[in-house]
């Protein structure tokens, strides 16, 4: 019995052991799946940040300058004769460069002008109140110290809402609020206000001044360069977009060449139009702060690009409505749809050219000889579309004689369409209000045509054969962003 | 001649002493002018400045919500006890108060807590690499700092170009950076760290709280709600729109019951839908960080906005291709438009009536029940103005028979239509695009139904009934977030 208890008790233990280990091999495999799926979540997260790298290496650049500037500027810290100069101020000129170091060199010239010129206002209001306050006796020092603060900080905090100075000096205000505060608060208890503010001015003028050296020399992203590239390439997708639906729809899926995937990012690039409303006005807000680059003067008409922008817009929300007409439930007549697609699908492609050479303008920076021409053609074939609709009856009923069409428009009066067999609206409706829409979206094209000549005077650009003999002597002479314009593209992407 | 000579002399002085007077007034009156011409621009601006507060007192409250939040934090100065537990380091409270104190309180959660978490992550890895350097001796000391603050600096500011981050963390990301490099270089001087660090983390978490406080409890401005109000107004603004472009355009100047200018407000009232994407991401943004408040939960759907706002915008493309359409050169014959101005109307008054519906769901947050039966009406509309355009040949030509039409519409044929008079197409051209456009606005309302009634699901909308009942028993409870609904307007001016 002794012996068979024993084994019992042995077979129990093995059983504990055995379920002991189970438990702890599920437990285990849990933390690893679990490990495993954190890892494998990390390392796709890290991919796609990496991606969004590669795809705009000046993202990296920028990360790069980043670390070059605050290294620089601990050198206030390391180098014992630039610490024994300021001493712990040296903390401002660090936490100058980390706050004002920004991607574009429009935005980090605006902070950084705005901080040397909100601290240092800031500065000597502060250091005038502080005397005011101390004369006035011991009890009365806080009293005027705070109510000035109050009032003078609600203020400020107010002009804060003002959109003119919101658009230029918000971060200015932002820092005369704090420098005021700091200085005249702080003037209660520190003895030797005066240095300090003066070190303190002095460590952030010294930050800021690298901080500009560094964003503008060390491969420099201007806002304004931003903008521009930003505007062309929207105007490319938006002709790209216009034609692509144009040809889907009368041509059919046989008539693009590209693959599926491609003809529905380019028929898709409008979106990119609507949305980028928000990123052009900032972008427009900190160009103005840069000084001339590559082509462009200091005082560039920024502005212009936003409407620039706007008038595309209107373009493209038109063309919304469009490809929302077109993929509704009416299916218009195949009869109709083929008379009217050499004509719509010439109207599009036309309108398309006037967008692209626009871009092309911009891009020059030229006067263009074509554009005039392809207005005209533009506005022509809108008008042969309207003919083509005005002589509808026969355009139904006729389909057999598409050649006689073009003669016919300009000459049939409406009377003469009596007594043919119809077809019913509703089958023409589709095709009806694509081409009516296509007729306003020509009107809007004129809204961009116009604003871009508005620039073109605006910033003088010159007639193209100048631009060109120019270019010829000068060859050598390419600045850098006259080759990155050839691949607008890879540039837009950080946008 | 002496005399003759002084005489001369006389006159002479007396020339040039008027002459001078006159060069002084001269002088004087360009001086008051310009003073005058300042003063007046100045007046002008406080003018503009003061009614952008009276027309939303909240920014009144906010910035005196701020100097509340200063006065109370130089406290620390003052207060000698305060100003012996922490010191200098009270510098970092004020700081942190003028830094982060935003308009609504989401705003400043989000930065207080970005602040907070960034400074304590970054202090104590800061104060790891300091302990790590000063083993390393004094030679290797700054290169090992230098190297960790390059490298972690560049990481943290690529970090901030990815979205997810970008949307949630941008100022912690900042904040750590900063926090970092202070700590880590500064250790190299500064021989109390530890403490130093303590007493900085200390003074921010203090600054923050009070912040939180301030923002939370006297007349919060919740980043949720002005989305909800942003929303819901921007969703009355496009019923209006709709309805006012439909019934200038079929009825007629004299349809319209408001003045010229009220009527053309309303009628543009689609471009504030069209312009809020931004504010709307944003104000989403802040809002998750919010805590419940009013009738919202923590985790409110507030994305779900996002989503609305962006259905909205499609519609309001439509409807600027509609007025675009309608402001063209092409005329629409005025039978054509008299026969479709009854159903036309019909249809933009429903389509309307479901926009404001679903506004007013949204703002008694109780699922509607009337919201079906007004959708259907709108797509009855709709059919109906469908089959009105089908039967188009009986339309145009038997002008006088109207009461008929909506019988014959489901029964004729377009066979039976043949042998009659016509009218040109381009005639109708305008109508036909019109009536398209309208249905084409159908379809992206239904859109933005869909997307309210996911709304309606995520929050858990109770029927309307539920909430009638739940009102009556409990009317002394009505939230202050309840009795400005009935103001939308007042409250959206801040936008």
């Amino acid at each position: 019995m002794a012996r068979g208890n024993e084994v019992v008790k042995e077979v129990e233990w093995r059983i504990k052991v055995e379920e002991d280990e189970t438990l702890q091999k599920t437990v285990v495999g849990c933390m690893w799946a679990v490990t495993a799926g954190v890892a494998l979540k990390l390392c796709k997260f890290v991919k796609k940040a990496w991606e969004l790298g590669v795809n705009d290496p000046r993202k990296f650049i920028h990360c790069l300058k980043v670390g070059i500037a605050l290294s620089a500027v601990s050198l206030f810290y390391y180098w014992k004769p630039l610490y024994d100069g300021v001493g712990g101020n040296a903390m401002w000129a660090v936490m100058t460069v980390v706050v004002v170091f920004e991607y574009t060199a429009g935005a980090t010239i605006c902070k950084t002008v705005n901080r040397m010129f909100g601290t240092s206002l800031a500065g000597f209001l502060g250091i005038g109140v502080h005397w005011v306050a101390s004369r006035a006796g011991e009890q009365w020092e806080p009293v005027i110290v705070g109510v000035s603060l109050f009032l003078l900080a609600s203020a400020a905090t107010f002009s804060r809402f003002i959109p003119t100075l919101k658009a230029r000096f918000d971060y200015g205000i932002l820092i005369f609020i704090l420098t005021f505060s700091l200085v005249s608060v702080s003037g209660y208890r520190v003895d030797e206000l005066l240095v300090m503010a003066q070190y303190r001015i002095c460590t952030i003028i010294i930050g800021s001044i690298l901080c500009i050296i560094i964003s503008v020399i060390i491969r420099p992203i201007w806002a304004g360069f931003e903008l521009f590239v930003l505007v062309t390439g929207n105007l490319d997708k938006l002709a790209n977009s216009l034609q692509c639906c144009v040809a889907q729809y009368f041509g059919g899926s046989e008539a693009s060449e590209d693959s599926d995937e491609m003809s529905d990012k380019k028929l898709l690039g409008y979106k990119c139009v609507l949305s980028s409303k928000a990123t052009e006005e900032t972008m427009a807000n900190f160009a103005r702060w840069e000084p001339a680059h590559g082509r462009f003067n200091f005082r560039h008409p920024w502005r212009q690009y936003v409407k620039i922008g706007a008038s595309m817009r209107s373009c493209a929300s038109c063309l919304d409505a469009l490809i929302g007409c077109i993929n509704s439930d009416n299916q218009a007549s195949d009869d109709m749809k083929k008379n009217m697609s050499s004509i719509s699908m010439k109207l599009g492609a036309n309108c398309a050219s006037v967008i692209r050479e626009l871009a092309t303008t911009i891009r020059k920076m030229a006067k263009s000889s074509k554009l005039d021409i392809l207005v005209t053609d533009m506005n022509s074939a809108a008008q042969e579309l309207r003919s083509l609709l005005n002589s509808y009856p026969n355009l139904v009923n006729a389909p057999s004689h598409n050649a006689k069409i073009s003669t016919q428009t300009e000459t049939a009066s409406p009377d003469d369409q009596a007594a043919k067999i119809e077809i019913p609206l509703m089958e023409i409706i589709q095709v009806v209000t694509v081409a009516s829409l296509l007729i306003e979206i020509v009107a809007r094209v004129e809204g961009i045509v116009e604003n871009v000549e508005e620039l073109s005077v605006l910033a003088n650009f010159q007639a193209e054969m100048c631009v060109k003999s120019k270019q010829h002597t000068s060859d050598s002479k390419v600045s850098p962003d006259q080759q990155n314009d050839d691949e607008p593209v890879r540039t837009l992407q950080m946008v």
